[in-house]
């Protein structure tokens, strides 16, 4: 077994100081603190503030030098004027890595800002000391306790996620757990002064704990070592990438919000694809190939067949499907005589996508549909979907009948008895009414392994990316 | 006053006949009788059907000639092979209109369909009876009680929609109402046997009650005349539509959903283009784009300002109004000295996007920014924005603590003050920890009448089509 990737240690402190926690909604200690009191950690978490003795019930030491033990760990909630001082703190004190919250480094574009920040680069540097930011949310990693903020799972997983901001990071790191992927660790690295996109790259190309990179990027400041490291990441697994700041007013944008020089859309799309890595248009998409990845065996090609309910759906999905590079094989006669042997119903549509209109009557011939499916030979990807809010039946009856529910339980159990590649849809619910259905389903088919897309052009989409990721490599 | 439009009496029946009620879950008394049960008609309400005595505690008689008064209004649910004889009977009773959910006629491709609508359209038009459908689920029209199903509203407003789907046209009418916007009438058209596409954009081109139009449709039988009633509804108001089957695939399934023929693409788009309507690609941009000609006074030109909350949103939301041909203007100097003379905090954003990240500590500062936007000339719309789940702040802060509240409550009293168009972004929250505030505050900006678009990409798209339209028209 290789040793650890050089920077595994930033994210297994053993100790841990949050510097300018404060009390009250909205404050720091909210933010950081929380975590670390309701999901645990192993070692010792230490408060420092100048004039406050206790935040959240927990004591707070003046500076970090009059806590009793190691630091391993500094989260950094101060004023950017004194970080430099902190800095020097963190040196004598022995700190392996400050996470900077902190902003007002060379994000604001002042003379004074992007001073601060080079010095404290430059006492970072010079004694060893490793920095995450400023201007981030540092560092989920759920196996150690440490969190970007509350309300993040403690479900480890195999997801790495690369954030140049920390709003994006945090949206990533929960849409994932809904979506049923955790996360084996995040990193918003705004300003990325010390600690950067190509360091986190490198970093997650040799993790064995990660399996899908995927990278939220507004702006580098090292061209070539950035595509170098990119190349390494996308050479040894998928790697998704979104690039913030496409715009000339987006990357004015990033500029202000993290430093960035963002670079023009073209050499980016050039970096990224000559480097073998994904690109995506938004932070959702980056969700949708991950989980294509994560959950589903790759497809022998792109024949896909689509079952479900409703008409109209069934019409917009083999549009969207079709505008997705993907084919809709025709039915054979053998898998229609197989289907209408056993219902004769009107209303019905018997090409591919195939609409099982009367599930009223029983799931009998909804689970034959699947197997039939499942065993024909001239389809590489089944995808069963559902859709709430569009159907001809009341959400009330639809859903109180424990329709929904059914339909989705057999899916599962059907799922899972099939080798064939399959992803489901169940088509995004915004309703007061189905909007509960649907997220506790989506729960049931998450818990079962299953890749969920939340609409036929986003299940298009990623599978289009994902089989075509395959075909490249094949 | 003009007189009402030809096909207005089809809106507004004095007694309805509901033709193979059952009682059961998901059967047709739960969808189509239950509305006249809970949300009430005007009129008498009778249920037919052959074998039953009583449906959900109702009467029901053997025939329609057995009820004791007129009927003008025939709810359709029963057999296609049993429809010929049924069209006699309305024949007889009088009957105006016959509403057909009952499929198996043309869509089905068998002889035997198509024959069967051939003599239902022959009884109809020998006689004067009108048909919608068959294969279709009637009519919405609030002001009169007629429902597509139960749940619907019964607010009454200027959206009209021509839907070939049902589910569709469900699905339209549900999410209307969710983002604020209420029916005029929708007909589910289905096959379009009788009253099809054309005649339906004819009327809705001449009905004073709607404001706006909205078009799903798969196919059409008579181009040319579909020509001349898309015309004249777009030239007598916005006319938005979708088409279903741009694909081969799609087009084929919609020939089994509908039998409808959908034509080429390119010549579709050419229809909509030279008659003035606009096309969309999805559901949602039908209502999205809606909203902007039913809530948003015509904006000068396409300079936009956003404001809102969080560094990684700003950038991606830059990104994707420029990606719709608007511009975002820089600060100019007197703008950021009437901002920043209020301010001097690090981590915000003063470029245009304007992150405004501080608001746990009040609203007056968010108050002031948009009213010193709301004045400033150099932009023509004004898009406050709020992302419930890109957050670096725990959703239990962000919103038990009312925040998220008081930002949409300021939102929604600062805009109606204001002179400029705007328009609120609430990103989509899809986790169940935000959905419910989500929700109830999407509400909260809808009641106030304002327009809301689900994300800065949906935003950007409905107003780059409906300033475009409103440029081609000046």
């Amino acid at each position: 077994m290789s040793a650890l990737p050089k920077l595994d240690y930033i994210f297994h402190p053993e100790s841990v100081a949050i510097v300018g926690a404060s009390d009250g909604v909205g404050s720091m200690g909210s933010m950081f603190l929380k975590p670390f009191l309701t999901q645990g950690f192993k070692g010792p978490v230490y408060l420092v503030h100048k004039k406050k003795t206790e935040v959240m019930g927990m004591k707070c030491y003046p500076s970090l030098k009059d806590i009793p033990g190691p630091v391993d760990y500094v989260i950094v909630a101060i004023s950017a004027f004194n970080t430099p001082d902190l800095m020097k703190e963190c040196v004598e004190k022995g700190v392996k890595v400050c996470t900077f919250f902190s902003a007002g480094f060379s994000e604001s574009g002042s003379e004074e800002g992007i001073k601060l920040e080079h010095k404290i680069v430059e006492i970072a540097k010079t004694n060893g000391v490793r920095i995450v930011g400023p201007n981030s949310m540092g560092i989920y990693c759920p196996s150690s306790g440490l969190y970007l903020s509350s309300g993040l799972s403690s479900r480890t997983g195999h997801l790495g996620i690369v954030c140049q901001s920390g709003g994006n990071a945090i949206y990533l790191s929960r849409i994932s757990e809904m979506r049923g992927v955790a996360i084996s660790k995040a990193v918003s690295y705004g300003n990325g002064c010390d600690i950067n996109e190509s360091d986190l790259l490198e970093y997650f190309a040799e993790d064995r704990e990660t399996k899908v990179i995927v990278v939220y990027i507004e702006g580098i400041k090292d061209g070539k070592r950035f595509f170098s490291a990119l190349k390494k990441a996308a050479d040894s697994k998928p790697t998704i990438i979104l690039k913030g700041g496409k715009t000339e007013i987006g990357a004015a944008t990033a500029a202000s919000h993290t430093g960035a020089l963002s670079g023009s859309t073209n050499s980016w799309n050039a970096i990224i694809k000559q480097a073998g890595a994904i690109q995506v248009n938004d932070l959702d998409e980056l969700i949708d190939v991950s989980l294509a990845f994560l959950y589903i065996s790759p497809p022998k090609g792109r024949r896909v067949s689509i079952m479900g309910v409703g008409g109209g759906v069934s019409v917009l999905s083999a549009d969207s499907l079709l505008s997705s590079n993907l084919s809709l094989p025709p039915l054979s006669d053998e898998v229609k005589k197989k289907l209408q042997r056993r219902r004769h119903n009107p209303g019905y549509i018997y090409t591919n996508p195939i609409d099982t209109l009367d599930l009223f009557k029983g799931m009998d011939e909804f689970r034959n549909t699947i197997e039939v499916l499942a065993q024909w030979d001239e389809i590489d990807i089944l995808i069963p979907h559902l859709a709430y809010d569009i159907m001809g039946i009341d959400p009330e009856i639809w859903i109180d009948s424990g329709l929904t529910r059914n339909i989705v339980n057999v899916m599962v159990d059907c799922i899972k008895r099939i080798k064939k590649p399959v992803a489901i849809v169940l088509h995004y619910a915004s309703l007061p009414k189905t909007y509960q259905a649907f997220s506790e389903e989506l729960r049931i088919c998450c818990e079962g392994g299953i890749a969920v897309f939340l609409s036929m052009e986003a299940a298009g989409n990623a599978l289009d990316k994902f089989i075509g990721y395959h075909e490249m490599r094949s």
